[in-house]
């Protein structure tokens, strides 16, 4: 079977086909171009396509489901990304344009929707029915997987994580509240809170590793922390805990069997997810009277976003 | 079609037959005797389905189903009481111990769980598919219907959401945690507040109606603001104030068509329900590209509990 998976992101719109074990056979990509008024996302997503049709010589008729994961707040159900924030989108009808250009079955989903089924398919939690990935990036986005189906809110409008208030009245968040889980726990907000702390820590390794890496990012208190550097382990401890905090919330909410940690902070494998797992294991609601919830790095990296579009075909297909 | 409803609570077990149209034809409740060490809560559950068969002339065999609604972390699909803080008990294997004393189908589940089932079928969420009940008592209960269905998470081990931390680091929670919502946003909550601020404000009205009243409740506060009481309107806005941040929470993860509020406080009524209606209307997740959520007052009030019990069998009876 062959599907196309499609990772629209703010810098570059990702294609490739894939088998449905997900083998990778050809992939493409073009940059976002984010900036022009008149930009039309789907005429470069049917680049993308095209180009893909193109070099595996494959016919249209012969793709089984195109998939599609874009950022921001999408319709699924009538193809229409709703609003994204980070390519400047509103109201776009991009299924019923891209339909235009090659008739084949679309099926359009959030980002971190398609990311949550790429796991269960082919990544970390293959086999697993009930299953929450949260993305750690430069916000916290959240897939929700119930009895092996997507759970997205009604009219797609839920699986917000990264927009439950932790901590009331807390940092602002572009969601208008304050004390969101993403303004604690994304990468965005560890890089905060690292230079915070390299302020008051002059001599920290932190700033050794952030002046050899050229500036301070999500890598730069784990290293340090990993070296034994004391104000660096406080900023990797803190930041945990709020990682923590929420992750524990979707538990007592959910109880999935397993929450799978994505974005490119997952890297940082046990150091980071053996002491959330002993949160959890602590901290959940009902203790031993209440099955445990397993936390995991997620296993899919560069392919991720293609990956998880796949999944989502093959998802909605068995779900028809 | 003829359903008998048990409402377990730590003062008593209230029991009625009722009608598909949820009329209580028949009722009948016994004292909850939860100190005594040897204390059988099926023994005093089988004397109240006894004494309402007894009253009303029904056989057993004429009964469609038998629901009870219970406080704590329940097995519904083993029919067990993994645990109950409230009434002590620990692994009760509830279902099986009641048909060894009358033969007939019975549905076991989470007192908050079977309130929104309750509401759903008879109350203030007629015809609605997508419902989240809040219920502010001693605790914070909640009961989370998905598409006509209850959501309990795997092995019922989810739906607290009264045990997601709102404030990282705050109040103490007997669950371990803290900073849960039911720490806020509980009635004890209430009243933890409402004690404070009399504390910081001897002059207010709170301390009259105290004192008519004989203590400080959940109401005291709601009283004198009414009254224009400046300290006690600072008391109810924080309070609601933390209300809605529980309540913005689930609707940006579940996005239901209505999010109910439960328990003696909801008959506060407008007062109440209009302030965290408008903070849902601004504060939710993508504004207007969502669906909106809308908040409601329960509208069972004495008989919510046999009416929520005798809804769990109507609900688990049109899903087989």
């Amino acid at each position: 079977m062959n599907i196309i998976g499609i990772d629209v992101g703010g810098m570059s719109i990702k294609g490739g086909i894939c088998t449905e074990n997900g083998k990778i056979t050809h992939s493409f990509s073009v940059k976002t171009n984010k900036y022009d008024e008149n930009y039309s996302i789907s005429a470069d997503i049917a680049k993308v396509i095209g180009e893909l049709l193109q070099m595996s010589g494959i016919k249209t008729e012969d793709i089984a489901g195109i998939g599609i994961g874009h950022p921001g707040v999408v319709d699924s159900a009538n193809g229409v990304v709703k609003y994204s924030n980070n390519i400047a989108l509103e109201n776009v009808p991009l299924v019923a344009e891209l339909k235009m250009r090659y008739d084949a079955e679309y099926y359009l989903n959030n980002d971190a929707n398609c990311a949550v089924l790429g796991e269960m398919l082919f990544g970390s939690a293959k086999g697993a029915k009930d299953v929450v990935l949260i993305t750690l990036g430069t916000g916290v986005g959240s897939g929700i997987v119930i009895d092996g189906k997507l759970f997205e809110g009604r009219e797609s409008g839920g699986a917000e994580a990264g927009h439950t208030v932790i901590v009331s009245g807390g940092n602002q968040c572009n969601c208008g509240r304050r004390g969101c889980y993403e303004t604690y726990a994304s990468v965005s907000a560890l890089i905060r809170q690292t230079k915070k702390a390299m302020e008051n820590a002059p001599d920290s390794l932190m700033h050794r590793i952030a002046d050899e890496n050229g500036q301070v990012d999500g890598k730069t208190a784990f290293a340090a922390a990993k070296l034994g550097d004391a104000a660096a382990l406080q900023v990797v401890n803190s930041y945990i805990g709020y990682v923590s905090e929420g992750l524990i919330n979707i538990a007592n909410v959910f109880r999935p069997e397993i929450i799978i940690i994505g974005g490119g902070i997952s890297r940082e494998g046990d150091f980071l997810i053996d002491k959330l797992a002993g949160d959890m294991a602590w901290q959940t609601f009902g203790g031993s009277h209440n099955p445990r919830v397993e936390v995991r790095a997620a296993q899919l990296f560069n392919n991720a976003g293609i990956l998880g579009a796949a999944a989502l075909v093959l998802n909605k297909k068995s779900k028809n």
